[in-house]
């Protein structure tokens, strides 16, 4: 018999709609696969960033291919923080399970940044596409300031 | 100077419209990132696969929601097979980049076999669904088996 463990942000916080639903057979499944999503999320964002920096030539195609993945990726992490994965390998702070509406809020900045850049690249224009990942990263440093663990 | 891993089987092999062309800045990097991305993976198949198994009951909603994100995140993995990238904390075998063409047959049947079992799941008919599922299983042991270490 697995332990089904609730979805406490997918199904109140986020809206079923920007979940799938995920389940974890343990709370470890949870934390790994939140990582997870974040590190591929993360590897795409990071080649729009190179572009958006001047390291590597701008090419519209490429920085809206993988802004697409990570617009898509940055809806998933959220399922994997639900009640009872506060312990174990991971550097999420204990507020995130204390302060929910606060982490939500910054969960759904950082999501809503994401569509931004996601837009933004598809315009073709390099300094749409800078000022939308610095906006973006702004989100994502908020986050962790509050509730990632250094 | 960060060195970039050439993707061959993203422009390659499987087309550069499933790729979002992600590029490694270390080779460890792309064995993660195929890692992970196989990780989330499996996490939203085994969902529909607890549906087609009976030990879930079937609920149409999110099995379609779990079987889409599984069909988008089949695609990613492999960019993150490069050259260079055989070595290090991995059960890939080397016949991954002897063998490419075959290797590359695997992956687009997985991923073929992967949105068919998307598209059942929006049947609502959970008959088909378990057949899509169980072929789709047939396609990960068939690649698991030439190309994954025990």
């Amino acid at each position: 018999m697995k332990a089904i463990f609730p979805l406490i942000l997918a199904v109140g916080a986020l809206g079923a709609s920007s979940m799938a639903s995920a389940q974890f057979a343990k709370p470890e499944d949870a934390i790994k696969y939140r990582k997870n999503a974040l590190f591929v999320m993360q590897q795409h964002y990071a080649r729009v960033g190179a572009m958006a920096a001047g390291r590597v030539p701008f090419d519209a195609k490429v920085a809206a291919d993988n802004a697409a993945v990570a617009e898509f990726m940055a809806k998933l992490p959220w399922a994997g923080f639900g009640e009872g994965t506060d312990k174990g390998d991971t550097k999420a702070k204990p507020e995130i399970w204390k302060e929910q509406a606060k982490f939500k809020d910054k969960a759904e900045k950082m999501m809503a940044e994401m569509s931004k850049l996601a837009a933004a690249t598809k315009t073709g224009n390099l300094d749409s596409v800078k000022s939308a990942f610095q906006a973006t990263s702004g989100s994502c440093k908020s986050c962790h300031d509050d509730f990632r663990a250094q």
